[in-house]
């Protein structure tokens, strides 16, 4: 139980010692430079050493430390440089950029890492009675602003490490369910399933360093949703401590036992209590399984193909449609060709364009994956295969599906090697409905475009369609340009905001699966209405009336106020080269 | 807009005129006699007559309705002694009881028909000004006590009345997803969704009496949610007035916003405010669809046929299994055959005996759709035989389908015709895990039949299951005795009692599609914790700090106490034929 759990850099993404590695993708850096509009080599930019990091004062609480200390193991309660370092911050931009340049607005006094419940029970009990902030934190890849430690009203502040808890307790293989503890990380969660022949078949892009725990308290989303589903949809049971006593659900498949209490804890962020264990529904190791890729003439046709596959109940348990910009990124991935592989894209280019008529300008890359026993995979296969085709779209084969296995958890590690170049790289992502799909991705694409060219920067957007449900589809954005310096922050606020302003205004979610925390804050009453904040403040207010509990995430918090960092005179200099007409919304701060 | 809404009975199920027709059952009555117990033909108890029932006194309010008056036309608010009547009660058997007898312990003192949503907003909020307590009231189907009026402080009541509000309002083809008024009942909606090519694919037994508002506040469960999922599961968003104002949710198909506000709204049960409309996805009308009868040798084969289905992601839209004492039920059902018909029963019955080995005396129904276009329809139902064959089903064709689907809304109506004839006849039903449907089984048909015998009384129990998930299935019992003249009551709860002490004792749910209400209150923290209680209380007290809504539901009030009506002495009593070591739990009044 004491082994030391592994935590990502303090500034970037990844245990110490992994990285980009850009030496077999020739392409990218000249095709970045070339997005990015960056005439000369950019100066180096890399993170501060960690001494240079200015930790503030840690906030120490003897009384605390003393009432959990008959609890606690050594080693378990941590207050030392480093582990304050590396759990004070997420992974969002506005995170990483703090890091790297060495501010550090807050940081939590104490790490605790609980072994068990009845540690994270008393840790709480102690933090009620001694008015200490508790913050769980799980992989620490959040990037929501969920895991931020400041403004908590000059209270200490705990950060609860559950990586400890990193079992899967039990698995009923008639049920195909399985009790897991929540600091159990996605590779070790899927080791100890698949172990046994199942899987989870939640596979996010920050799977290698999110939690299960993470997952249900933010509402994540796996690569493979559209077979399995987001993970709200796998839980049938979880058990959370709060400051009012443990929550604890049945594991039952599906009740009517009024208000679902799961429900109340699954998205709560830290915000009412802890999540120790959930039972989730898992599956048997598909017999078959096959990534393809599919090339589309452009956005459109491809969109029409997987609303067609949901209208006809046959989907893949994949499918990952890059737009024209998305689909020019990932081609620049690609490791140098092999002459014969080069002649035939060289054909195959000529092929399409001659004979198909795909203007190559504008053709999507989609990828599908199909598993399940070998008749359900093929009749899958053939029905999806044949819905496509009619779209105009052309096989590309198993290869691409292959590079993609290869390397699709290294996404992440991008923007480190772009922040020590100067370039500003991010992502926000939303959901709508089919009939809404190409007005929103058209309204944002030009929205965020729009606000970088407003920071005198040229742009890079692009979009994938990435989780697909009966009535729409989530559209995840991501973006970059070169940084402003001195205004770096300021930048990419400005643009961000741009991105979440077009998904209000033109019937989105303010997230699809990355949380609210403090980064969407300034747009929740927006997206579930002030009666709803109430709702969820009442929820907040009656299990945490002391406010201990991550107190500012979510929703507005007199207990934490926060400062979304974007005021107005940042918004009018970075919009002032606009026409009048086109002029942004004034603050969210 | 003023038309007049159509009402159930106030004493029965279905509408004036309606009923249930033995005349085509020669079997049935027979059938009951015999596993009632009952030698002698019983005296005939029908309901008195509405003059006899001794209604409350109007606890008349004229401020608030002088605050209404100026928003509301002739003929929204009600106060006569039929709308009062027919507003007191849901059909629970305690509810039916009741209102046979003549005992009225509550009625509401005012009927208000909403027309729009801002009808329901004023009285809202004249009833937060002046105290008066509001339940939400649909099709009146309900049968866990929901619509008590009982007990509210010495308030005065308003029923209200959702019907006027009965229109799709709006149908999205391309997301597939229909905005609807939550006062539209299960025909009226699914018309004019059929009238555009659609359907909810929402078909609960309470269809016809039921509404979509009624099946959102309480977990709804419709015959095909094998396919289309609960109700919770069909819900984008929705709007709901409560004191503090209308949540109102964005139509997306999934978010990261935090705690899903739907989820606070969806099984409410009227505690929280009311819902006035929902968008929720529907589908095309499938292309073919047909519902096939199988018969298996017992019903662990056919609990692991549907196991197996699931696992192999290969499901019918419709499976509803009934074990041999529910099969016995249904068969009695069956109109007088033609000699062929009998002729060919009588093939069919030799062949299962002495060619596949048959034991008729413990062999199982099972009814199962498909539905989709042909090539669905074949793989499906192709793939889904080859499976129920495996476990040794002998397919009895379409035409047990047909007779079902003639008459599956017409079972609700049976309970009254018992009634008729001093006969108690109810239903409980739960969820449990595939790996522990046959022990719940077993011990809620034990207990059930213990409890009867307890009351001195021959018992009819009966189970099937008819809602699968990937990791268990609903278990739906049905009872009946004969009725212990003076003590109906007793006798009912004390029965009731043991299906839930047994659902709870073995790993079920208090119910899975029927709702908490007053009738499953006293399982409720075993449920959901005690902690979970608190989380819905704290809802409850954020949104209706007055406790205006709907109060004593779901969870326990003080504004609004309630007595279930079961004492020690009465448990003693029945209790005391048996042996020590198999008296049942103690009180739960």
């Amino acid at each position: 139980m004491a082994v030391e759990v592994r935590q990502m850099k303090w500034w970037g993404w990844g245990e110490e010692g992994t990285g980009f590695d850009i030496s077999n993708k020739p392409d990218l850096w000249p095709f970045i430079r070339s997005a990015a509009g960056l005439e000369e080599e950019p100066e180096p930019s890399p993170p501060v050493s960690m001494e240079e990091v200015q930790l503030p004062e840690q906030k120490t609480h003897e009384a605390f430390v003393s009432a959990v200390s008959s609890t606690l193991e050594a080693g378990q309660l941590r207050q030392d440089r480093e582990e304050r370092l590396v759990h004070a911050y997420g992974k969002s931009f506005r995170d990483l950029w703090r890091a790297r340049t060495g501010i550090s607005d807050a940081a939590p006094d104490y790490v605790i890492y609980p072994n068990s419940e009845a540690d994270v029970a008393a840790v709480i009990k102690a933090a009620v009675t001694h008015d200490v902030v508790v913050i769980p934190y799980g992989g620490g890849s959040n990037i929501a602003g969920c895991l931020e430690a400041k403004g908590n009203g000059g209270r200490t502040v705990i950060s609860l490490d559950m990586k400890r808890m990193d079992r899967v307790l039990e698995i009923d293989e008639e049920a195909h369910i399985a009790r897991i503890q929540c600091g159990t990380l996605g590779p070790g969660m899927e080791q100890q399933l698949n172990g046994k022949g199942f899987t989870l078949g939640h596979f996010p892009d920050s799977f290698v360093y999110s939690t299960v725990g993470g997952w249900v308290a933010t509402r994540s989303a796996g690569m493979q949703s559209d077979k399995y589903g987001k993970i709200e949809d796998m839980v049938l049971s979880l058990r959370m401590v709060t400051p009012s006593g443990t929550i604890v659900t049945r594991t039952v498949p599906k009740s009517s036992n009024g208000i679902d209490v799961n429900h109340l804890c699954i998205g709560s962020e830290g915000i009412l209590g802890v999540i120790t264990e959930v039972t989730l529904q898992v599956h048997r190791l598909p017999e078959r399984r096959e990534i393809y890729g599919f090339l589309f003439p452009d956005f459109e046709s491809g969109i029409k193909a997987i609303r067609e596959c949901v209208a006809r109940e046959c989907m893949p348990m994949m499918v990952r449609f890059n737009d024209h910009e998305k689909t020019a990124l990932s081609a620049a991935f690609k490791s140098k060709p092999t002459p014969l592989e080069a002649l035939v894209s060289k054909a195959v280019k000529a092929y399409l364009v001659r004979v198909k008529g795909f203007d190559l300008s504008k053709s999507c890359i989609m990828l599908s994956g199909f598993e399940g026993d070998a008749k359900t995979f093929r009749y899958t296969r053939r029905k999806v295969t044949g819905i496509y085709k009619q779209h105009g779209a052309f096989s590309l084969g198993a290869g691409v599906g292959k590079t993609f296995e290869k390397s699709k958890y290294d996404f992440p590690h991008l923007r480190d090697y772009l922040m020590d170049r100067r370039i500003m790289a991010d992502v926000s992502e939303t959901s709508t409905l089919w009939s809404n799909i190409l007005p929103l991705y058209h309204a944002a694409m030009d929205a965020i475009a729009q606000a970088t060219r407003d920071t005198g920067q040229k742009a890079f957007v692009s979009c994938h369609i990435s989780h697909n449900y009966h009535s729409g589809a989530s559209l995840y954005f991501t973006f970059g340009c070169v940084q402003l310096p001195g205004r770096e922050l300021e930048q990419y606020l400005y643009i961000k905001k741009a991105a979440e302003d077009a998904f209000m205004k033109n019937g989105g979610t303010l997230s699809h699966h990355h949380a609210v925390g403090t980064e969407h804050l300034p747009w929740i009453e927006e997206d579930i209405s002030p009666a709803g904040v109430k709702a969820v403040q009442a929820l907040k207010d009656g299990l945490d009336p002391n406010a201990i509990m991550n107190p500012g995430k979510i929703v507005p918090s007199p207990k934490a106020p926060y400062d979304w960092g974007l005021g107005e005179e940042a918004i009018a200099r970075f919009a002032g080269h606009r026409q009048e007409d086109e002029r942004p919304a004034k603050s969210t701060a």
